[in-house]
């Protein structure tokens, strides 16, 4: 690589909206991973690049850059091709803790790296942490002999996975430049490819409670990741997927692993479950496992009917030290003592849900974070009992709110009550998913 | 002024094209000052700004916050309108030394802060500097007693002047963000304003030797720091200059003085002498000496015919401690050792001269500063023989480089000499004074 490069003629370069090449975007990630560089350089070209863009070339170039500043998870050793999937985050999100066990019952080896969650959004590191015992801290190593044993691992990120997105991401959160499409993509698909993935199935999650609030934007992200994904010779599927509401009944970490049971024992039925197994029939088909959409839709239908998938789940949760009793005795996962009763005032139906506000009353009850130190409480959370679109009473209970004080109920309540709107028309709520790209 | 502003919603307020105001302008410039606010920060929101703009209101509130941000000269015990003068630095640009005695002995009271040289620019203080016990370092007082004395005072800029702007300029020269209209403009007006004048002249340089390399973009910048003087109740006027060659003939500090005292004793016609009487003229306008430009030429004609400016100049030197006998004697002045002829190897017409490159030879020489601590040759520099248009002959000596050694001068010659074009087609030069703007 031509480390000659004179730094502000790169800025300058971007900001006249010039394309950067690939020994250019190079530099600038080494440049970003050198402590000694100064920031204010970094911020400016990020600046530069938010509002003028990058091309997809320069786009797939940044995420290869990014992927190759740290550790490289070498998967080879398992056998078939390595899915991993990835949701651009949203509220009762539970689907990886549905679809990896079921996925892997169906034999796809599935090596899922995930994160913890931050502001109004879970992670799956949380939920599963909430499984008394569960060890998500798993080296490489055993990540690889536990695949091969049982075809699924969950673990949390290894500490040196594209250390270049971890210092961009940490200057774009305080420079105004986080809701960039390249800059996104490109800070997905390098953990994504750093993990060791082959392929890899995105749920662009769209609507209030998700990043990207309109159609056109999640189009174009998932767009993006798509064609990065062809040009870095890593087949991508992006499902669009509703969030403008919840997607689960159930947010908090206790309380979203009991649903992901009952949906993997066949017990629930629902937007969760259905964008779960469109996401794993997706999985099943970029791993080779199925040759079209019915026949994997069918493949993991059956797996829970036929209770292979909450099989699979029990010797993951073993494997990992955790204690598998809960599957059928949840009394064993904590939930908070205090409990309130959201009680809707009114006939109607359920017309508004503000989700990205229903996510912060969750975290509000201690089951999410503010600030990445903060301590969470596995137990805490919301039970939401009805949907958008629901016909309700007044006098009916709209949710039900866990946390360890009365306090922390009293404050997500008062977030709740103005997060759900309730009007006199019946309301049509739209699919749960909108668009696949890449299929 | 309200301080409860989160830095990083201006950043995207401006990011996203939105306007700011005045306590938010405000804000940004104590942040900017503040010595524990983050670098990073404020090159995000300079990119920012660069590329989506200012508004005048904003360019103005920028201006303001910028020179309240240090000392403002009080040039209230100064009987008189104090009208200063400015330019966006060319090459052979010695107007100051002419203009300021001039409009001096025609009863102007002028109080000159002026910079020093840099890149291919050179600066009135360097100029000054070469005359032998010449001090530029006057205090605010002392300046103000000279003035009353003499009518005149050329000073250095005081410690304190505008630290934000002083500040904010140092980050866009490492972040690409210096060449945008407002953040020049209200650079130069908040330096103006600091330094105590109620009114000022502008002379906008355009061409290849100056900054503002095409009309259009000058006629911006110019039309900016007019609206910007009507903001803040400061009469503006700018006038468009060429600077597609050097303005005088001599390049380089004594050379410079030289060529100021040459046209002061009315011995030396030319552009420089044009550019100087016209920005002079306007001074006089500003400063009610004069109602006319028509009145002012002529008094300043005058005043090189009756020898009251050079006189004046006489006196300023001899009042800053210089040695005023230079003014008859220029062996007094230094001349550097090292000389070299530019012999033209073709007849025919010069039709091009990069007057940012000749800037540049005659800062390789010594005349010039690469960076802020270089040490000056004052007397080195070069002669240009000939303008921009002129007939020569094969064998004409074009231009004289001085220095302190053959290398300079040969670096100088090696620059020089691909920086003139000579085309065997007769060529038409433009005017010097390209537009009024504000008069």
């Amino acid at each position: 690589m031509n480390t000659a490069f004179n730094f502000i003629d790169l800025i300058i370069k971007k900001r006249d909206n010039k394309t950067l090449t690939t020994d250019e975007i190079n530099y600038f990630v080494k440049c970003a991973v050198d402590k000694d560089f100064p920031d204010y350089q970094i911020s400016s070209m990020l600046m530069a690049m938010f509002l003028n863009g990058l091309d997809n070339r320069e786009t797939a170039d940044l995420t290869m850059a990014m992927t190759n500043s740290g550790e490289i998870l070498d998967l080879s050793p398992i056998e078939g091709i390595k899915v991993d999937k990835h949701s651009t985050g949203g509220v009762a999100d539970t689907t990886t803790l549905i679809l990896a066990p079921l996925a892997a019952s169906c034999g796809l080896p599935v090596v899922k790296m995930s994160g913890k969650g931050l502001g109004h959004t879970g992670g799956t590191i949380d939920k599963l942490d909430s499984i008394p015992g569960f060890n998500t801290e798993i080296s490489s190593s055993d990540a690889i002999r536990l695949v091969k044993k049982n075809n699924i691992v969950i673990m949390g990120q290894t500490q040196n996975l594209a250390p270049a997105d971890k210092k961009l991401y940490s200057i774009r959160d305080v420079t105004g430049t986080v809701e960039s499409i390249p800059l996104i993509a490109s800070s997905i698909l390098s953990k994504k490819i750093a993990a060791g993935c082959d392929a890899l199935v995105l749920d662009v999650k769209c609507g209030n409670g998700a990043f990207m609030k309109d159609f056109n934007s999640a189009m174009e992200l998932a767009k993006t990741m798509v064609d990065i994904g062809e040009s870095v010779k890593k087949k991508v599927i992006a499902v669009i997927t509703d969030m403008n509401e919840p997607l689960g009944k159930n947010i908090g970490n206790s309380l979203e692993v009991m649903e992901a049971i009952e949906i993997l024992k066949g017990k629930a039925e629902g937007r969760l479950k259905e964008v779960a197994l469109e996401l794993g029939a997706y999985m099943l088909i970029l791993g080779n496992i199925c040759a079209t959409k019915e026949e994997a839709r069918t493949k993991l239908e059956e797996n829970i009917k036929n209770g292979k998938g909450i099989e699979k789940l029990k010797e993951l949760i073993i494997s990992q030290n955790g204690n598998p009793e809960i599957i059928n005795n949840y009394s064993l996962l904590s939930l908070s003592s205090c409990k309130k009763e959201i009680i809707s005032e009114q006939s109607g139906y359920i017309s508004y849900m503000d989700t990205y506000n229903i996510g912060k009353a969750a975290s509000e009850t201690g089951a999410g974070r503010k600030t990445k130190d903060d301590k969470i409480d596995y137990g805490a959370g919301i039970i939401l009992k009805h949907s958008l679109g629901d016909k309700i009473e007044k006098g009916d209970v709209i949710a039900e709110i866990y946390a360890k004080t009365k306090e922390k109920t009293e404050n997500a309540a008062k977030i709740l009550n103005s997060s759900i709107k309730i009007s006199s028309e019946p309301f049509k709520t739209r699919k749960s998913i909108l668009k696949v790209i890449g299929a």
